[in-house]
C-alpha cells in the first residue's frame, strides 16, 4: 500500500491528508500542534460526508492514518510528502532536511506554500530536484486545482511521475513552467483582495457587497469558464479580437489605485471583521464549512453532467477507476445479479435531514439500468450509432432509508431479455440491508426513428448468454408489483 | 401590460429584452443596426432554451416583442427603458435627451453602462432623477446580479421600484451607493484582467492555463461564497481577525506590476488571439454560448438545491409567483384532477439530444406529490414540526417524450387519502399530449420515530374534501399497473 506523509496538519495538511485517505493510501502525519489529531479529524469529517459522492465509482477503500511524534518516522517509506508548514522560508528549509535525510529519495517533496518560489524551497537542499512546490485550494478534498510548480532541478520524469499521482487523487496538476512569487490564481486573488480593501476603506461596499458583487455575477460563470473563454464568448460572432479592440483601450484609464496597499491598521482590520460578522455571523464556520462543501458537490455534479471544467476531471477520474470497481460480462459471475451500481450518496442527493431523497433512488436504477446496458454492449459507442433502450416502465418499492455518505450498491437480475424487450429486477443494498427494489421494462429502440427495433446480433449473444447463466434465480419477491386498487 | 423599451441591442441590449420578455413584459427596441433584429433573435433563442427551465414554477406567457424605427416611438408608455449604446459618453447623453422627450417622466431609465458613474449620465439631462445605472453581466439572462449605481438626484422612491421591478424579473439588484469608475465587480475584472496580460505577456502561463487556474480552483468557490465569507470559513475556529493577522502582511510584497499597464501591442493582441484559438476554437461561440449556459442552468439549480446565494434568489423568485401559478385546496376545481406541477423543462433534465432523461420523470412526479402535500396542509412548517409523508411505492409509465424548454405540467387524482394512507395517480402532459404517469402510495410518519402515524385532523379534513369532490372521477387507466412477469 502506498504511503503518503503529511508534514503540517491544520486545514491545508488536513485536506491533503484527506484527499490521500480516501483514495486509499495510507497516511502519516508529523505536526508537534497537540491539537494536530483533532483539527485533522474535523477535516476528515468534513471530507468523508462530500468526497466519495463527488463520485459515481466506488472510491478504494479509506487508507490507514497514523501520527507520529518524529519526523523521521513519518516520511520512512512514503512516496509522497507533502509539507504544509507555516510560511517562513527558514522554517521549511530546516524542515526539508529533516525529511531528506529520513525519506526515499525517489519521493515527492511538495510543498502547499502560495508565498515561496521552488527555487528558494530548493536552495541549498540536499536534494534539490526532489523538492517542487504544490500549491492546493481549500476545501483540498474538494477543489482539484493543483498548482505544480518546477524548477530545471526538477526532471521531467519526476515531474511526470507527480502528475500521474495527482491525477489518480482527482486532482488537476497545472504545470506552471516558470515560476513567480505566488504562482497564478494567487496574483489574481491578491489583486482581488487589494481593491476590495480599497472599496471598504473608502465605505464604497461592505464585505457582504462585494462578496455578492462577486457570487450572483461572474463568480457562477468563473465555475465553469475562465477569463478567456469568457470573453472570446462575449466577443460573440466576431470573436476575442473585437473583445480586445473594444475592451482594450480601457486598460489606460484611472481606475485604479491598485499599486498602493491600504495601510493595514487595527482601524481597518476591525472595520472588516465587523462587517463580516454582520454579513455571515449567523452560521459557525463549521455550519459555513458544510454549507460550502454541500454548494461545491452540488455544482461540481452539475459539471460532470454536462462533462465541462471540473465536471470532467471528475468524470475522468471515475472512467479510470470503473473497470475495476465494476464487472462486466466476462468478469461477472453471470449466475448471480451483476452489481451495476456501487457508489458514496452524494450530498446533493439528500434533504435537509440528511436522507436520500425519492426521486435519487430513481436515479440510482436508472445509472443501474445504464450500467446493465453497456455490460450487454449498449455503450456510449453503439448509442452514438443510433441505437439505445428506453423505458416503457417502472416500479420502485421503497423499503429503508439511507444517508450522505452512505456506501449503496445496485445487483440487477435480468427477467427477461429476447429481441426487442428487456426487464430487469434491481435490488438496492446497503450492506445486508435492502434499501429498495426497482423493477424496469425497456425496450430496444432505432434513435432516429424513435421505435423500437431488434438490437444488435451482439447485444441478442449477450442476452441469451445471462439467460441461461440466470435461469436458475427464483423470481425476485416484489416484482410484478402493482399499487393495489383501493377497497 | 408593462412595457419595457430597449434602446441599443447586441448581446446585453438584446439579453435584457429576453428577461424582460420572458417575463411578460411587453418589449420594444430600438437599434438602428441593420442586424438588430437577428442578434436580439440568437440572445433571445439562448435565453428561451435556458431561463424558463431555471424556474419550478412557470414564468408568465412571453410579452409581445416589436421593432421599431423611430426612438420615441420604443420609449412611449414604457414603464422601463434600458439603454446599451455603445461606451461613448457624448453619445449617450444625446440618446438621454431623445429619450426624455418622448417617454414617461415616471419611466426608470436604465444604463447597462460598465465605463460610466450615473452623475456623468445625468450631467445637463432634462430630468436628471430619471437616470440610473443598472448594469448587468453576461448573459444578462441568466446571471442575476445588477449593480444598481445611484446618485442623489435619484428619489428613494424611484429607487425602490427600480429594485421591486428587477426583483420581479428574477434579478439580484445590488445597491452600489457611492458612485465609483467601473462600479464594484468590474474593477475586480479589471484587477484580474491585467494580471493575466502580464502573465501572458512575460510567457508565464497561456491563456488556457489562467483560465483553469480560475474555474479548476477559486472560480468554482466564487460561484457560492464571495471573497470576505471564503475567507471567513478558511480562518477557521479563529475566524476573520485571525485570517487577516496571516494574510495581512502580504499585501506589501512587491508581488505585482499591476499598476503598469501593459502596451496593447498587435504582437501581443496576436499572442492572446493565437493562444485563445488553441484553447476553444475547436467550438463555434455558438456552441460556447450554449455549453455556458448548460453549465450555468446545472449550477444555479443546484444552488437552488441548497436555498443558498443565486439559487436562494431563483427560490425567492419561484415563491413570489407561485400562489398564482397553481391552484390551492381553496382555488382548485376539486371535482377535477389538480394542477400540482407546471413548469418549462430545464436543461440539466435532459440528455445530450435534448430529451428530457428517465429519472427525472420521477423527479417531477415527486415534485408533484410534495405540492399535493403541500395542498392538503402537509406543507414545511408541518413538515418542521414533525410529520410527513415516505413514499412506500411508486410506478411510472413512460408514453412520449419530451424535450428540454418544452411546458409540462402534471394533474393529480387522489385515489385514496384517509388514516395514513396517501394514494396519488400523477398524469403528465405537455399541452394535449400524455406523457407519463406516476402513480404512489404514501404513509404518513413521524420524522421522529420514522413510522407511520396518523396526520393531523387539518389533513384528514382536507383529504375528506378532496375524497368526495373526486368521487365522481373514473379509475384512472393506467393506475393498479404491474410489469407482468414474463410468460
Amino acid at each position: 500500500m502506498t504511503t503518503a506523509a503529511i508534514i503540517g496538519g491544520g486545514v491545508i495538511g488536513g485536506g491533503w491528508a484527506a484527499r490521500f485517505l480516501l483514495n486509499g493510501w495510507d497516511v502519516r502525519v508529523f505536526d508537534p500542534d497537540p491539537e494536530a489529531e483533532r483539527k485533522i479529524g474535523e477535516v476528515l469529517a468534513n471530507a468523508r460526508r462530500s468526497l466519495p459522492g463527488l463520485s459515481d465509482v466506488p472510491l478504494p477503500p479509506e487508507g490507514k492514518l497514523s501520527f507520529h511524534a518524529d519526523l523521521g518516522d513519518a516520511v520512512a517509506g512514503a512516496a509522497w510528502i507533502q509539507e504544509s508548514v507555516p510560511e517562513r522560508l527558514d522554517l521549511k528549509l530546516k524542515v526539508y532536511r529533516s525529511i531528506q535525510e529520513a525519506c526515499d529519495p525517489q519521493a515527492i517533496l511538495g510543498s502547499s506554500t502560495s508565498g515561496f518560489k521552488p527555487s528558494e524551497l530548493q536552495e541549498g537542499a540536499l536534494r534539490p530536484g526532489q523538492i517542487v512546490v504544490t500549491h492546493p485550494f481549500n476545501p483540498v478534498y474538494l477543489l482539484p486545482l493543483i498548482e505544480l510548480v518546477t524548477t530545471p532541478e526538477n526532471s521531467p520524469e519526476m515531474i511526470e511521475r507527480a502528475k500521474e499521482i495527482m491525477r489518480g487523487l482527482g486532482q488537476f496538476p497545472l504545470h506552471v513552467r516558470k515560476e513567480i512569487d505566488a504562482h497564478i490564481a494567487d496574483r489574481f486573488l491578491e489583486a482581488v483582495w487589494r481593491e476590495a480593501l480599497w472599496l471598504v476603506k473608502d465605505g464604497i461596499a461592505t464585505t457582504e457587497e462585494i462578496d455578492e458583487a462577486i457570487r450572483m455575477g461572474f463568480g457562477i460563470r468563473w465555475a465553469q469558464m475562465g477569463l478567456f473563454e469568457t470573453y472570446r464568448v462575449a466577443g460573440g460572432e466576431a470573436g476575442m479580437k473585437h473583445f480586445m479592440a473594444q475592451f482594450g483601450p480601457c486598460l489606460s484609464w484611472p481606475w485604479t489605485k491598485l499599486m498602493d496597499v491600504p495601510e493595514f491598521t487595527d482601524e481597518l482590520v476591525d472595520l472588516i471583521a465587523g462587517q463580516s460578522d454582520a454579513q455571515s455571523g449567523h452560521h459557525t464556520i463549521r455550519e459555513l464549512e458544510r454549507i460550502r462543501d454541500n454548494n461545491l458537490v452540488g455544482m461540481m455534479r452539475a459539471l460532470k453532467a454536462q462533462n465541462w471544467g471540473a465536471g470532467a476531471v471528475l468524470n475522468t477520474h471515475d472512467a479510470a477507476r470503473k473497470p475495476r470497481a465494476l464487472p462486466n460480462l466476462e468478469t461477472a459471475d453471470l449466475s448471480q445479479p451483476i452489481l451495476t451500481l456501487s457508489r458514496a450518496v452524494p450530498l446533493d442527493w439528500t434533504d435537509y435531514n440528511g436522507h436520500m431523497t425519492e426521486s435519487k433512488y430513481l436515479e440510482a436504477f436508472a445509472n443501474s439500468t445504464d450500467r446493465f446496458m453497456e455490460i450487454i454492449g449498449c455503450d456510449a459507442d453503439y448509442i452514438a450509432n443510433g441505437g439505445s433502450y428506453f423505458t416503457a416502465e417502472t416500479h420502485i418499492r421503497h423499503l429503508d432509508e439511507t444517508h450522505a455518505g452512505a456506501r449503496i450498491r445496485v445487483e440487477t437480475q435480468m427477467l427477461l431479455g429476447q429481441g426487442k424487450k428487456l426487464h430487469l429486477f434491481h435490488r438496492m443494498y446497503e450492506g445486508d440491508t435492502l434499501l429498495a427494489t426497482g423493477e424496469s421494462f425497456l425496450l430496444h429502440v432505432s434513435l432516429e426513428t424513435r421505435k423500437p427495433c431488434a438490437p444488435s446480433p451482439a447485444i441478442e449473444a449477450a442476452m441469451a448468454r445471462i439467460t441461461q447463466a440466470q435461469a436458475g434465480l427464483p423470481y425476485p419477491e416484489g416484482a410484478g408489483s402493482a399499487i393495489r386498487k383501493p377497497a
